[in-house]
């Protein structure tokens, strides 16, 4: 039996982009997590022109990883919702590449136009900030389907462009900063207008999402060591562009995959 | 990073029990579908026993292989729904724990009691008819979770007993007959009261639940391979109870990993 043999049918996707790690959801098309690092180099503002682009660009690209079954039409969507990034443009400057990546489809979700300008925007840039005072930042972004207040056993969400339309999102942000300690911060926000974002425990969030961030969490002890990592990206000009992440890791004895 | 090395976070899990194998999906606490292949072998009914307690059994099991988070509690359904089996327990009466394992709630799914009763039913023996006829019967069954027709582009489900309720069931059946040729042959049945299951393309079921089963499926060649796979189980009165399993099999070159 092939199917056996070289894979078994998958409602998710795990894929490494230029500057992001995603885990798509081919019933929701969109995906389940993103997931970044950000640190001073990886904001370094490399070309001028990347950043002019990443600033004016309205294009948005199919995800041909993703089977056409489930891959995000270019559809307009309805309903004030505007096309929210997971992993922000602004995150990834370092390349045209790495930028353009974040203009996939899969990267995007139906948001409302109010919390994309606002306070989505203001978690995108307390991510960056962070950057100035800690070694390296790794953020999770994410949809949630959660059911309302009103009758908290029943799940109802829409679909506009190919897409479900997310009731809330979230980020895990783990911040590893410069004396080699960790903290996590965690925060949801209402897919809907003038929705304040909330703080949140990490558990919340894992029993929310369907996702656990925590089982085998970041921890930083002698054992450890330090690694970097160079990521890479060719430009339209054939040029490389490149940035150098150092963070700290475990090796457990039992680790087969090195997603890097 | 170490959850870059050793895992990432997912929304799936795949696993293998003794009978048959699953992907299980955290946010609907459903499996998205349970893979099992009968024969005349697996048919067998080895112990009296076994057969007697699969009839009688209401004794269902949380699967401890999933997080606590996302393990469906024993908690009864309302709303006339039952404990729907995706592998059916008389599918798996070689050994007492093979039945066994058709009673994890990982292995349920709230299912109309009419439904359960009627054409659930009506499918399963189906697919245990056919192996009078053909060497293998591969079956995934799993749930859906769809538009109604008054509109689609909005999803709806309830959550009872900590799980999602499908809006229907399907059965994608692969028939390997005697002379090594197959068949595929699939279904879908709402789950309501009083609903004829229907015949579906594999294409359907593949766009309505988000899997793709068709993109390596199994063919048969010259450079395929037969192999037999032996299954066991200890039962409790420590007996090894076993069942052989001839499939033809393809050998990718990339293939890594063989699940049984």
């Amino acid at each position: 039996m092939y199917k056996l043999i070289d894979g078994v049918p998958s409602l998710t996707q795990t894929m490494k982009k230029t500057s992001y790690v995603m885990q798509y959801d081919n019933r929701t098309r969109n995906a389940a997590w993103v997931f970044e690092i950000l640190n001073e180099k990886t904001l370094d503002k490399k070309k001028k022109e990347a950043e002019e682009v990443a600033e004016r660009s309205t294009k948005f690209f199919q995800d041909r990883m993703i089977h056409e079954y489930y891959r995000a039409s270019k559809e307009v969507y309805r309903g004030n919702y505007e096309r929210g990034h997971l992993a922000a443009a602004a995150n990834h400057k370092w390349s045209q590449k790495a930028t353009d990546d974040t203009f996939l489809l899969s990267n995007i979700a139906p948001q409302k136009a109010d919390l994309n300008k606002n306070d989505w925007k203001k978690l995108e840039k307390k991510c960056r900030n962070y950057t100035k005072t800690c070694r390296n930042v790794y953020v999770y972004s994410g949809p949630l389907y959660c059911p309302t207040e009103r009758n908290v056993s029943k799940i109802t969400y829409r679909i506009v462009g190919d897409k479900a339309v997310p009731s809330h999102f979230f980020k895990v942000i783990i911040l590893e900063k410069n004396d080699g300690t960790l903290d996590v911060e965690c925060y949801t926000v209402a897919n809907a207008d003038n929705q304040p974002y909330k703080t949140r425990k990490l558990y919340e969030i894992e029993r929310m999402s369907g996702l656990v961030f925590s089982e085998k969490s970041p921890s930083v002890s002698n054992e450890e060591e330090r690694v970097t990592v160079r990521w890479k990206a060719e430009e339209k000009t054939s040029e490389m562009n490149s940035v150098d992440t150092t963070f700290t890791i475990t090796r457990s004895q039992d680790s087969k995959e090195q997603v890097f």
